[in-house]
């Protein structure tokens, strides 16, 4: 399957507003923020940590010290990537300069083994490969071998590449050839190998990558042993906690989402492109189930994971409280991840479904509109007093801060949303996949020519797409996901029905399509109400709002304040429902019948408390916090 | 005021059961566990901590050693208290010939200047004193000092009051004489010595409950000063969280009730208590305003207080989460004893309104209807597979477990239900306060004769007072407490109804009572729903079903294995309400109409899931999770 990057020039209102934040706030803000230049603000150390290893390496000793996280790395290696995905849509020689200025740190900070590390490398020379429980070593490869592979795409430049290259092969020999045990507390160096393989075709990627996804939880104590024969620690955790970093099973006997969330998608993303690369039955099916298991008992509406501030985890099915969730948007990347390799195993409609909840909610959620701040946690209800401030909601802050001394949320919103095409397109043989409704042009392979898309999704259904092949003509299959929410879809081909064929939630419309031909789509965009299964506490007796990809929430700003004493009403229509360009960078609020509960002076009362009617303010939920503190809530009582 | 134990025989079927279930079970079982007579149960080693100390202090050595939590020997100074109650209404020979060898063995473990406290004497004799905020001395101390009171009242014997006189007069030593500094870190010894104080109507005792009153929180810091001064710790609590200790602030500048839920109505009970005798405005005005805030802000409808497993703790207003509810049953014993202190202070009926919602509900919950197990944690529902499993929910277990390695719940309910007299009656001066509705016979002081009390209480509404003055007839005045719950009572004397004055939520009938005049109350027993005020995220859009002072709950057990999937029908009628004595050692069950949501099979649905009429079988909270692993849950959804 082709990765598209530099083939969809995006033209769209709704992602080109994200493209340019990204390139013009984001990406420099970043870059700022690893450099240590932006005052007031957690300083990152990230870019002196590879100048401190350079040196060490070049002189034998270093000035500075290694400061932040263990996995301080990962973030230039995530901003890198970023930047690459940016350099493919908006070519800018000072940025790639300046890239190119790292990456030149970065091999000055490698070993001549081809060991890769700061933290190791400045601060515990002797320890290399003895703490994989918590050291992020592989982890912290991983991400680089990602941004190597996108910047190599996207500027044909090979030096992080190569870089790369020698860390996995010193990788190859220290768990290969020499045999050494483990595997990596926080998985992402499989599905980092295989972005590798798949880009170099050197095979010895795809044995380490299939290795490391065999061995996970065949000795579940691994963890244990190593911590016993070690004396050193990161932070301590508990390596009993084998759920935690998903060792608690060989990976094909795991069939419940567990433990660390983001490590969980990660990690499955991995086996899925294993999985998709060997064809192992057993390895398709574990994925399979796991992906169920999320989807269908441990995903919040907004497509959100993680119910647990404790340990940033899954808990058990059906458990999504909405004000503690953790929820941390890279989580939901890394679910966008996954499934899009589960797409690569079948061709189904739910898997892109479910990259249009977490992308179009929890994920540009974790940004603030203008860019510059972030949540890592994505409450689905906050309540000011409470959010952010009881010993039981420290996570759950009710504003975005500033920056984070764990920073790893900020670059993997940038890079997935500057690599956006990835997700809204695939072309496998001659039919081409379109999962996200984003307005653009798309280079199809082998110089075919061209699909143009039109569309102001996701504020309004009707995406058009038309055609422009090299040669006038080209056969083909177009194939156009119909997202499970939209329960009326019609498919024109020129004015004309369609014709097509509906499989797996895709409409395949297979035809011969001449210049200009346009395929236009409306999809069902009324605004729907969204029950949870009866045995989801939280949500019981409540509805969720939402207009196409898009869930609604309330927020006090709008509503007098007041969003716990309102409920909507049963069976209410939506008076209001326009795009407003001047309201947070333009959205369509829905105006809706319900009623206000007058606030009792009593804690509990035997009275019914009065009910007034009124109209209740919606916003989309990604557009949320973005005005000041004030309650939100997703899930709304309803009342007749 | 005068305290009532000997005075009231009860003679009840409700409270019956649970003074005999006290003394044939409980009392016994919980003897044998502080004597580790009982296999498979945790072991408490507490009595053996006794003959250590007392070894150590006769020999200057000992074979044992200490084991336990460092406050083992308040384990039991409460099984003594509870004892000594047991003994004031069934007087046992052998029972009392055991508590007085037990009484021997305290005061051999005694120092000669008064000191006792066997974790001390037995581990770390030089570390007196030196552990405030952790370790528990003064706490312990407190409790024998209650042990003391309750023996010597109800034996006559003083053994037992005279040894904790001299740990008092020891205290006052140290703390008044010698000026050291500080204050428990764990409040009890304040309106411990308030006990001693009353009782022996020593001055130190009531200066020194005042000075610990008046300087704790004064230096703020004081806990954190201490932790830098010592070498060692018991467990390594954080110093500087000085709400958990309600060190934080000044007494008289506390207006949230904040930190450890017991710590902190232990607390305002000795200050209430401080403040009755001295009159202190400023003393009275903030017990006044923390209670306010307890039931106001921080309440949950069983009477249960503190929302949050992480610190046992009170979090913030409103904040009322009811399947994480840490909601101790320590905490609501302690608030029985502040609501018993604040009334006291004001005769107002929501002190004891506030008794009855705790005792009837919480409390009683906190105890399997056999008296062997018993719950800490009492939350208003309960999932199986997510309560007492998931990382979010280790403390809410789905069924009482035998025994506790800290064993501080079952003697506090224990004390509390053998000395029931004190909290259902109140004499002062003339008048008699009639708090709880118990049926028995109470003697009035000073010879003046009796009142017996008739009723099926709490599953019958009435209650017949009848007088049988010493002397044939006596002037007084009956004020008979009128639940806010009872939105029409009727009162009659000898048939007819009766003249009295209603003020603060009490009944005066004032009169020239001869024998066997009746005085008859009908409450009313009708089901209610109650409505949590509108801000209570937990509760909105649903109702708690109650009938007299029950909180009612649904279980899984009777409700075809699901409670999450019910709903309760707006403006139903009850169609069951009768008592059924072979059900949960007779109960009344409640039949409600309701409906059932059908389980859909996604996870969230546009499609609004069909709801099936049926009915809803509803049992009180306080007898939930006798009969194995179910569903519960208190808060309902509506439905119309």
């Amino acid at each position: 399957m082709k990765d598209i990057l530099k083939d969809f020039t995006i033209n769209d209102e709704f992602f080109g507003r994200y493209e340019h934040l990204i390139k013009d706030t984001v990406i420099p803000y970043q870059e700022k923020v690893l450099k240590d230049e932006i005052p007031n603000v957690e300083k990152s150390h990230a870019i002196e940590n590879f100048r401190a290893a350079a040196q060490k390496i070049e002189t034998g000793t270093c000035d500075g010290e290694f400061y932040g996280m263990v996995f301080q790395d990962s973030d230039v290696a995530k901003w890198l990537e970023a930047a690459a995905y940016s350099l493919a849509m908006f070519p800018d020689d000072e940025l790639e300069k300046r890239c190119d200025d790292i990456i030149d740190l970065i091999g000055r900070a490698q070993h001549k083994d081809g060991y890769l590390n700061t933290y190791f490398t400045v601060k515990e020379p002797e320890k290399r490969w003895t703490n994989l429980q918590e050291a992020h070593e592989l982890y912290c490869a991983g991400h680089m071998m990602e941004a190597a592979v996108a910047y190599a795409k996207s500027t044909g430049k090979t030096k992080l590449l190569d870089i790369m290259c020698r860390m996995a092969d010193h990788i190859y020999t220290h768990f290969i050839e020499e045999g050494a045990e483990g595997y990596s507390g926080h998985p992402e160096v499989e599905l980092a190998l295989m972005r590798m393989y798949r880009y170099t075709n050197n095979a010895h990627y795809l044995e380490l990558a299939t290795h490391f996804v065999n061995t996970r939880g065949v000795d579940s104590d691994y963890f244990i042993k190593e911590s016993k024969k070690r004396d050193w620690k990161v932070w301590g955790n508990d390596a009993s906690d084998k759920e935690y970093t998903q060792a608690h099973l060989p990976v094909r006997e795991q069939t419940k989402a567990v433990g660390h969330a983001v490590r969980a998608v990660y990690l499955y993303t991995g086996m899925a492109d294993v999985a998709a690369k060997t064809k192992d039955e057993s390895l398709v099916n574990a994925c399979k189930t796991l992906w169920d298991n999320i989807t269908e008992c441990r995903m919040y509406v907004t497509g959100a994971i993680g119910s647990a501030y404790e340990g940033e985890a899954f808990t058990k099915d059906n458990h999504l409280p909405n004000d503690t969730a953790y929820a941390e948007t890279c989580a939901s990347v890394g679910l966008i991840f996954f499934a899009r390799k589960m797409f690569e195993l079948d061709k189904n409609s739910k898997y892109a479904d479910t990259i249009e909840r977490a992308l179009y909610n929890c994920v540009l959620a974790g940004m603030e509109l203008d860019g510059t701040k972030f949540f890592y946690v994505n409450p689905l209800e906050v309540i000011p007093g409470i959010s952010g401030e009881a010993k039981t909601h420290p996570h759950t802050l009710p504003q975005r801060p500033n920056w984070f001394a764990c920073a790893c949320c900020p670059p993997n919103v940038a890079r997935l949303l500057s690599s956006i095409g990835k997700y809204a397109w695939s072309e496998e043989g001659n039919t081409l996949y379109s999962n996200l409704f984003i307005g653009g042009t798309l280079k199809l392979s082998e110089k075919q020519g061209k699909v143009r898309v039109e569309t102001n999704y996701p504020y309004e259904g009707r995406v058009e797409y038309i055609f422009e092949p090299s040669d006038r003509k080209i056969d083909m299959s177009l194939a156009i996901r119909i997202p499970y929410w939209s329960e009326s879809t019609s498919i024109q081909l020129n004015g004309k029905k369609a014709e097509y064929v509906v499989k797996d939630g895709y409409a395949y419309i297979t035809n011969t399509f001449i210049t200009n031909d346009k395929v236009t789509v409306e999809f069902d965009m009324s605004v729907k109400r969204i029950f949870a299964r009866s045995n989801i506490s939280d949500d019981s007796g409540k509805v969720a709002i939402s207009s196409g990809p898009l869930v609604y929430c309330l927020e006090g700003m709008d509503n007098e304040g007041d969003v716990l004493g309102l409920r909507v009403k049963k069976d209410a229509v939506t008076s209001v429902k326009e795009y407003d360009k001047d309201i947070l960078d333009g959205i369509v609020p829905l105006t809706i019948e319900g009623y206000r509960i007058r606030k009792s002076q009593s804690l509990y009362s035997l009275e019914r408390p009065k009910a007034d009617a009124c109209y209740l303010t919606f916003i989309p939920y990604y557009a949320w916090g973005n005005r000041g503190l004030n309650e939100m809530r997703v899930w709304i009582p309803e009342m007749e």
